[in-house]
């Protein structure tokens, strides 16, 4: 007898006649007349179930197969034959069917075989992957962190884990979540009244880090191409769709690049992912289409065989204010994008993504190169039809004395950036990264509108993420 | 002009006679005679450096080349002629040679070309990986994690993002790191004095995840075969060589499998781990062998070749009372067993790795499945020479009402776990998994003995790790 996964059993893994079992959870049963059911059995494997057609022969068919319910978990033993049934290669031929395990009280099964909302399958994180949304969606996000692991792999990049608790922020603005192991009842005082975190658990304050890039610029300069893909932390209330205070970022840095090349490394890895998510799910990605966004796949073939177009900042400007719309925010060279004004760049204007350049200095963050215009840093986004901002990313200031000029205006301290400051004067050269939010391109890819459907447990029970 | 990392120009990515560009760090340089001068680049793509020769053909000869010291960076351009130096099939004869970088004070640049301290190293981590040592440590340990994403996907496994902002502890036991934006100062109370964290970011208290396990559990029983491969945190003061407060670990979680096969899949796992890095790098191993453990590679040969030993732990019991050796700690059947037991189980008694199973139930976990004699969980260690334990898992307690019992006996609340009773409830089936704590793999694989020398920033500035 042959164990196989669903997936293993209709691709062919085992030819047809042969006896096989299949584990997993019953989708759905029907009894087409007396002595003669079939079920849909899912193990997650991929997007179809296998239907195992039960007859009367089975010594625990009135018993248990015909009061199977939607969950109930099965191994179903028999011949796996061509079936009829849409995407389903083969079926099973039931000689057998062990029911492991019961649903208890069926009628309050979270997952009844109908459509839910994603409102109600968010407070049932736990079980919410045995829909066939959530099945999808699981896959599709590993098979884009696989995707993303071996691009790199492909490419010469080692992974560095950055740290995760950290005593510096890395943007030098937004709120951090601390980490501490004092009592906060009664924490420890100096004597102008502050905390004393000389007695916290690292003897100093201490956060979750917002991004790993100081860190793995340092990798750069020893190893050349490296990446970090971890957990970062943003302490900000907000209550759009597309923010979580826990995301996992992609952050690759490469030495010697300079922001032409950081413009294709963007365009090369963005178009490796979706390859692999359109070769790899696309069963998972037939059901997106179907059922989620009518453009799921179309879109992202659009984005692997379109070159990318290059619009410097100041000429986007230009375009802008020529466009024959009007814009809510206004458009003013200096002033920042918005989301308006980046959709009408690339769903409008150029109908394909568009790396925007060259930016202003002082919108942009302290450690991006100063250009020789003085005004503008080699600082890049990514735009993209249906999504917007996906990549951002920069040239890094590696001349010192002009990194100590833009810490000093942007009020940073240099001397609580001694290590960053350090490895600038010892062989520094031009280098530079950027940062793709993983859980937003999950939730493009998956054509969904809420990020919180991206990550394994929205405010599931035991679980503080949103 | 080709421009090639390091490791591309050794390994014969062009053919000699062509031109190539080569950009890196400076090793060392040797001036052979007046006019000649050799230098050692590296790039952190490979574990050798490449030569280039620099003559004073070169117009820059005297003003610059002779003037390079550790850590300049440089690109040499030329061309790639065959090399009688060890290790290198190839040298670049330089026609132009640019300074990118140089260092400042190369008398007090930390990195010089000779052996230096670890606990020196620890202190500069942002250049450490400039060393032969952590540039061979970071290309090992990017190597063994890109072999845990490709064992799972090659086997059917998918990735989850478990939370790391958590309000469970997965073990009912353990030092946590709370998680907190309110004020330490000045906290909100609630009547009795306590403080409300209700006002705090999520609304309730939260803490560092000290595991993925109870999640990535429940999403076995949706998709059959998961892992997670992230950060986790334990707030315990140690001051140990073997212990982290911030490390990844690795814990896959099947459905349907038994002790039985949980100890197949760790043996094929590390196996596989350990056969990615003989393969795969080489040369950072025999570096590793040469200078730092003598036996590094044979141990990984003899452990991918032996077949792992089973032993139960009474069985273990039996074979420590008649050992001929005299332990620190006692011996007796309900006792944990010991490092000093583990080492010579594995060490002496077996000489290959051992999974030792079924310890008695007081001594292991709440979840973990309660065997037939009411006295031992399925539980398993495996323990192998030179590392002792490397592997935990168990099989988990599928039964709703054994696991309720076994909570209350851990003294902890089933009310506060819902939501994994309630996966359970739901067509629960036998599964189980297993934890590897990835530091001590890469610590053990390199050779070392401080796990601090297996992350990427140990007390580094600007990093609270340690």
């Amino acid at each position: 007898m042959t164990v196989l996964s669903v997936q293993e059993a209709l691709s062919g893994k085992v030819a047809a006649g042969g006896e096989v079992s299949v584990r997993g959870w019953v989708r759905t049963r029907r009894d087409a007349k007396n002595g003669l059911s079939f079920i849909h059995i899912s193990d997650g494997s991929c997007f179809h179930p296998i239907q195992a057609v039960l007859t009367d022969a089975l010594p625990n068919y009135e018993s248990e197969a015909r009061r199977l319910t939607a969950g109930c978990a099965v191994i179903a033993t028999g011949t796996l034959v061509p079936s009829q049934g849409k995407g389903q290669a083969f079926e099973i031929q039931a000689t057998q069917l062990e029911v492991v395990g019961w649903v208890d009280d069926p009628e309050t099964y979270p997952i009844q075989p109908k459509a839910h909302s994603l409102e109600f399958l968010r407070e049932v994180a736990h079980l919410r992957p045995r829909t066939n949304l959530f099945g999808a969606v699981t896959r599709i996000r590993d098979c884009l962190a696989k995707a993303v692991h071996r691009y790199f792999h492909e490419n010469g990049y080692f992974w560095i884990s950055t740290p995760i608790i950290t005593t510096s922020d890395a943007e030098g603005a937004g709120q951090m979540f601390r980490v501490s192991t004092l009592d906060m009842v009664n924490a420890p005082r100096l004597p102008d009244g502050s905390v004393d975190y000389s007695r916290d658990f690292f003897g100093k304050e201490t956060f979750l880090t917002v991004s790993g890039q100081l860190n793995v610029e340092a990798y750069a300069l020893s190893m050349s191409k490296v990446y970090t893909f971890g957990p970062t932390f943003r302490a900000e209330q907000s209550h759009t769709t597309r923010h979580l205070a826990e995301f996992w970022m992609v952050e690759p840095e490469i030495a010697f690049a300079d922001l032409a090349e950081l413009a294709s490394v963007s365009e090369d890895f963005l178009k490796y992912l979706f390859r692999a998510v359109l070769n790899e799910r696309a069963d998972d990605m037939a059901f997106i289409a179907e059922r989620v966004e009518k453009d799921a796949v179309d879109r992202l073939e659009r984005f692997v065989n379109a070159p990318f177009e290059r619009i410097e900042y100041s000429d986007a400007i230009e375009l802008l204010r020529k466009a024959d719309q009007s814009f809510e925010f206004p458009v003013e060279w200096g002033l920042d994008l918005q989301t308006e004004h980046e959709r009408w760049l690339t769903e409008q204007h150029v109908g394909r993504p568009v790396v925007v350049t060259n930016y202003p200095e002082h919108i942009k963050a302290f450690y991006m190169r100063l250009n020789d215009d003085g005004k503008t840093v080699a600082a890049m986004d990514v735009l993209a039809p249906g999504i917007g901002e996906i990549i951002g990313g920069s040239q890094r200031e590696e001349r010192l004395d002009q990194l100590d000029t833009r810490m000093v205006q942007f009020g940073l301290d240099p001397a609580h950036y001694s290590w960053y400051r350090d490895f600038r004067r010892y062989g520094s050269v031009p280098h530079g990264g950027f940062g793709l939010g993983f859980e937003r391109l999950v939730v493009y890819v998956c054509g969904l509108s809420n990020i919180r459907d991206a990550i394994a447990y929205p405010r599931a029970p035991g679980n503080a993420e949103y």
